[in-house]
């Protein structure tokens, strides 16, 4: 699977052994940064790895920031991202399965390595349960969203 | 404090025991919904809520559904929240301190009352520390949401 992953300088430890255990699984990895422990802002990544998916170029993106709270709002902000905010599996496995998730936060210094690793592991292997799903996952795409845009363009 | 509150039908029973409970500390809470157990979608109450905060009519709100995920991602579509889905209270606290987070999700299908509590009372009491967690959360609303935006508008 074509997977993104994405951090601030919190997580970049964490992120780099992400990044390598998940290409050693034989995933393909895109690690979008940050490339140091230097202090950066977690929305340039949150937009980087949103942009990413919404164009199509990984199936799935992993965004982790201190807590995962503030990268996961900046994910979300597109409207071609879904992004589930998780600390344990089921969580994990929900965000698949009912919302369709595209994209997991994670918070590195709320969560250890392990727990990461069994977040991942359900998100990746969970799928779609689509039906009454479907209509409300359609729903975060359309057609308030258009509204909120115009909204925010009105107060630019 | 004006608090607003929202859910879908799997955290109705939910909402209306914090909305009572919120009521009883003093505050003014506005309830936006759902107003049954019926089957509902969670975006058309994430957006209620979001664009109620966003228009300046609540201070706080408060987002319930099954699990959290699907009304965060749905509050965090508009420009003018940031949401954060938290299972426990030091999750609320770094969402206002860090994020200056003013919704925040809880899945009524995750957590229990008690927990929830805790959640809204750290939610409530901790102030954001600005700083150079301003430029960031300043960063949640421009201007790569623009561009999300007019992304989206060209593929509607």
């Amino acid at each position: 699977m074509r997977i993104a992953i994405a951090s601030d300088h919190a997580a970049f430890s964490l992120k780099r052994e992400l990044a390598q255990w998940l290409a050693e699984q034989g995933h393909e990895v895109t690690d979008l940064g940050s490339d140091s422990e230097a202090s950066v802002d977690y929305p340039d990544y949150g937009y980087a790895i949103a942009n990413h998916i919404a164009e199509g170029r990984a199936e799935r993106g992993i965004a982790l920031c201190g807590s995962g709270i503030g990268i996961a709002i900046a994910v979300n902000r597109h409207p071609g991202a879904r992004c589930a905010q998780v600390a344990e599996p089921l969580s994990a496995r929900l965000a698949r399965s009912h919302n369709d998730a595209n994209v997991i936060a994670l918070g590195a210094r709320l969560i250890g390595a392990d727990m990461a690793r069994a977040c991942i592991e359900a998100f990746l292997s969970t799928a779609f349960a689509g039906e009454r799903h479907q209509r409300r996952v359609a729903k975060l795409s359309h057609p308030a969203i258009a509204g909120a845009c115009a909204m925010k363009a009105e107060t630019a």
